[in-house]
């Protein structure tokens, strides 16, 4: 698989869209950040801002206190993958109408005929 | 999944990507159009033009002429999703360069210490 796709692959993955989202408005801390986006297990989201974090694309703050604290943020690099995906999300949600009734004329033509 | 999660997925799958950049330049032969991208199988990529066109997003035109002859397209709705795309892609490719070293680093400081 060429390099290009898997940045594509994370950063259009379907935790990567939604913590870009939610870190583009602010920084969170991981149990916040897991309860903006919602139906993510733990794992999931380490893994996520994990990857994320190797791309050079969310940066995580470790804080040096007890209980020990972890932020999350984008990059600059972060701020401008967001702004791509954000671009197509919108585009996505503009267009739902359209492809709804897309699919729906597709289906209808290709339907088993009624008695 | 939400509905434009599946839109999403569609336009930025592996094969959906590299269907929308070819017909954003002209329309194509099935055959053609497998050249074209290479190191698709055929049953791969009839299923991703099948699922962009049920999405309205390509328009398929069968010739009722002998032999069969089948061109695919975009439809305006495709050639905003293809510009959509495109942008995602362009700018991936931009900033290969700065995931790569940012993996690199992270990988590093993360290696296993040396004898």
């Amino acid at each position: 698989m060429c390099p290009q796709r898997l940045v594509l692959e994370h950063v259009t993955s379907r935790w990567g869209v939604l913590v870009l989202m939610a870190l583009e408005e602010r920084s969170y801390r991981f149990s916040e950040l897991r309860r903006e986006i919602g139906g993510v297990s733990e794992k999931m989201l380490a893994q996520t801002l994990q990857t994320l974090e190797r791309d050079g694309v969310v940066h995580r703050d470790a804080k040096p206190v007890i209980p020990p604290r972890v932020d999350y943020s984008l990059t600059g690099l972060g701020r401008e993958a967001a702004a791509q995906v954000r671009a197509l999300a919108d585009w996505t949600d503009r267009r739902l109408p359209e492809v709804k009734a897309a699919r729906q004329a597709y289906d209808e033509v290709r339907a088993p005929e009624g008695p």
